[in-house]
């Protein structure tokens, strides 16, 4: 096998292959085989059994995003995101409605992973019920690997046919974009493993191959480009504000409160925020917040309104910027899967997954395809949090041109404040408009239901800090009282 | 506040300040406090309860070093390292032997640390019991307060002398070295929070001199030493080999197997470990193997001789080159620990913790100080590894030097093994006794009884794979039987 050679040499792309299929088909022999055929060193396995403690306190996709291999590496997954619908199916604690919704967070899974170049093959070890039956007994006559055969599996057995209708519907709506189903007869080890082996080999290779001519094509069509950038750019712009009339045009910005009722507030909302966030943990539910906003637009001193009224050890503030290497060889958000918290607690995220619509998109770190399907990511992202009963507070502070600028103006004047202005924030307030028209989209393409925008007007710190700290207070309110009627109306 | 700025800007060490102490005596307050003074962008703050299941079943450190801040960030440990010592004595669950022996795996812990460049700052929160009470029952009085205190907080009162005693023993014997305790009243909140506040400012202020000042005597001493860098090299390679005859000059290198018996052997050994390491997955023990030694002795090809007896879903098989930027901002153990796997499965280390003693110290890239007290930590490490049931397997596989050139040669001709020799193996090979040098230290001073390290003798591959194989059988089945006398003996 040189296919692990190659691989490891160009490291573009990380592999997932994925075995699933009957009993006793020879899904774990193939593992094995591969395992030995292959540089062990590039190549993980995961197995799954059931949820522990601490995957259970998070959305149920967490463990498999933290198993996916980075760039050019090779994750093998036994018993993976498709056990549980199987499961489920088979043995009656779904429906063929839930089924469906399973398998369309699947696709929307692998259809993540395979846009951001994962090259995902999956194998459907298929037998049949007869010779199932044959390689049960057979395992359980030898000393050796009658171990392998538990009551379950026959179990399995004897619901074969049902396995099989659902498999089958399974199959046929999984297999879709790049992320196909192979399947592979079980019954003939040699021919079996050797299936499997020739179709990664001749899969990788390919994949290769189309990198290094994408990458080609890139380089040339950059230097091709350069000359006409400027002309292009121009036009994105323009189509942002097609109507003159936008959402954050629409915001009054000259909002203000005055200070004494802003302390009196402050106190009260602070102390209200104190008793939901205990609330909130005594009942396991998770928080997250993240805020979004122009450089200087007081992110940060409205989220230390914020932690100054919650218990130090029950939150967390992320600051996000640029990613490390270990996140860049991996699917943008999966840096934000790795920070979800145990159940319980509230976490604060200062700039989030949005950077992929905002500061890349404008920066041009994502190609266009890549920002604009990041709207969809991440709203499936986003349903995942708030299913899993997360609340979840998603914060645009906004201020206008000329207020940053004004603050801008003052931290340099200001000794103690003069080492948050970077020659960054000058170069990213040249790109404003850029920036303004990100926003927009992101704002009208990412409010969900589930998961809405709250837009701050902050050109008054206070009124802004205010209406933060409003906001949280009414929505944790209202989503706990909501659980706890779901909770009444089930009992 | 200007610390957190300040130390943000440098970010060559990692803060660690610890809270610990009565009850009430204002910790939560401080800490949250020092989040409303501080950005709490760069500073985390982690609070333990119970031990989840993951985290039992990991050495109890685990989760400490799990939580570590990188360079440039602060972590503050609120019920850290020294709640279980401290409870554990007063509720009689441990005599003054074993509270002795947890404080030493404290200070062995900080002094890595601090050793490694991280500045550590301890808060002991003291209040008279008088003082309590009237705090504890102020807090009770007040609506917004009267959920901080509990039943567990007024037994703990009640115990207030033992606590104190206990408290003193605990002080003493862990202010040493960089990590003193400071001792603050916390009567008066005011005062309180300011001298904390000004220690700690202080204290990051004094570190950033020191360090800079330590930045610019080492670029003065490089550049002077330039010159007779030569002959103290030369020193240095003395010292290793004074009595000619080291440990692994007395390997007989001559050793081989047939054919026939290899055959016979590998099957016989590899069935073996299939059953013992099933075994241990049901007891839950954990086994990890590491594997050092020179390039080309054979270390993939033993791995994938054990790998291929063992279920895929059971092991994982981690190689070490080049730390990843997250792991350079941490201790170098950091990357070890956070790779502990769960309970009752094999991790095979392919090159592991003793790089630091081997590769770091021959390249340089760890100074003398450093790979000097590398043994004692990495013993310590071990016996945590130890201690919490995980049999550890160490192997050494040797070569010759005219081997490894016969083995570099062939490699060259073969096409499909080209790609496993590159410059980097000719470079190594210039430095055979540098290497060899390391290695023997390394083994003498890291053979400890819970953990010696298995000499293989490579230059025949089929013997060195037999012998890997039939250690690891015998090693485990000694340490599985070991386990079920133990628990005979109890029960």
């Amino acid at each position: 096998m040189q296919s692990q050679f190659a691989l490891r040499d160009s490291s573009d792309f990380p592999v997932i292959i994925v075995f699933a299929g009957v009993d006793g088909a020879g899904k774990g022999a193939t593992v094995n085989l591969l395992n030995e055929w292959m540089d062990p060193r590039w190549l993980i396995t995961n197995a799954y059994k059931k949820p522990s403690e601490d995957e259970k306190e998070r959305p149920p996709y967490w463990r498999f995003w933290r198993d996916l291999p980075p760039k050019g590496q090779i994750g093998l997954f036994l018993s993976s995101w498709y056990s549980g619908p199987l499961l489920d199916r088979v043995y009656g604690k779904t429906d063929d409605v839930q089924l469906s919704q399973g398998l369309e967070r699947i696709t929307a899974f692998e259809r993540a992973l395979s846009d951001d170049g994962a090259l995902i093959l999956k194998f459907w070890m298929h037998m049949s019920k007869d010779a199932q039956k044959r390689r049960l007994k057979s395992l359980e006559k030898n000393e050796l690997t009658s171990w392998q055969v538990t009551e379950r599996h026959w179990d399995h057995w004897r619901k074969y046919e049902c396995f099989v209708e659902v498999a089958e519907r399974i199959i046929m709506q999984t297999s879709v974009g790049k992320a196909n189903w192979t399947i592979v007869e079980g019954i003939d080890p040699n021919h079996r493993s050797l299936t499997v082996g020739t179709i990664i080999r001749d899969a990788i290779l390919k994949r290769q191959n189309e990198v290094q001519l994408e990458n080609e094509l890139k380089a040339k069509m950059a230097s091709e480009n350069a000359l006409s950038s400027i002309s292009v750019e121009d036009e994105d712009s323009k189509t942002g504000n097609i109507s003159g009339m936008t959402i954050l045009s629409m915001l009054d910005m000259s909002e203000t409160i005055g200070k004494s009722s802003y302390q009196k507030e402050l106190i009260r909302l602070q102390g209200k925020l104190n008793q939901l966030h205990r609330l909130a943990a005594e009942k396991k539910t998770s928080i997250i917040m993240l805020f979004e906003g122009p450089d200087a637009a007081g992110k940060g001193g409205a989220i230390r309104r914020m932690t100054a009224a919650m218990e130090a050890r029950n939150y967390k503030v992320l600051p996000f910027a640029a990613p490390t290497d270990e996140e860049c060889a991996q699917h943008y958000l999966w840096r934000f899967w790795r920070h979800l918290s145990r159940a319980g607690r509230v976490t604060i995220f200062d700039r989030s997954w949005y950077g992929r619509v905002l500061v890349e998109r404008v920066e041009g770190f994502a190609s266009e395809t890549e920002w604009q399907r990041a709207y969809a990511e991440i709203n499936d992202f986003e349903q995942q949090l708030t299913e899993h009963g997360v609340i979840l507070l998603k914060y645009w502070v906004h201020i206008t041109k000329d207020e940053q600028l004004a603050r801008f103006k003052a931290r340099e004047e200001t000794l103690h404040k003069r080492w948050k202005l970077t020659d960054e924030d000058w170069r990213n307030r040249e790109k404003w408009d850029d920036y303004e028209n990100a926003a927009q989209d992101m704002i009208q393409r990412t409010s969900t239901l589930n998961a809405p925008w709250t837009l701050i007007e902050g050109n008054d710190k206070k009124y802004a800090r205010i209406k933060v700290l409003r906001v949280a207070c009414e929505t944790i309110e209202k989503a706990l009282q909501k659980k706890k009627k779901k909770k009444k109306q089930i009992s």
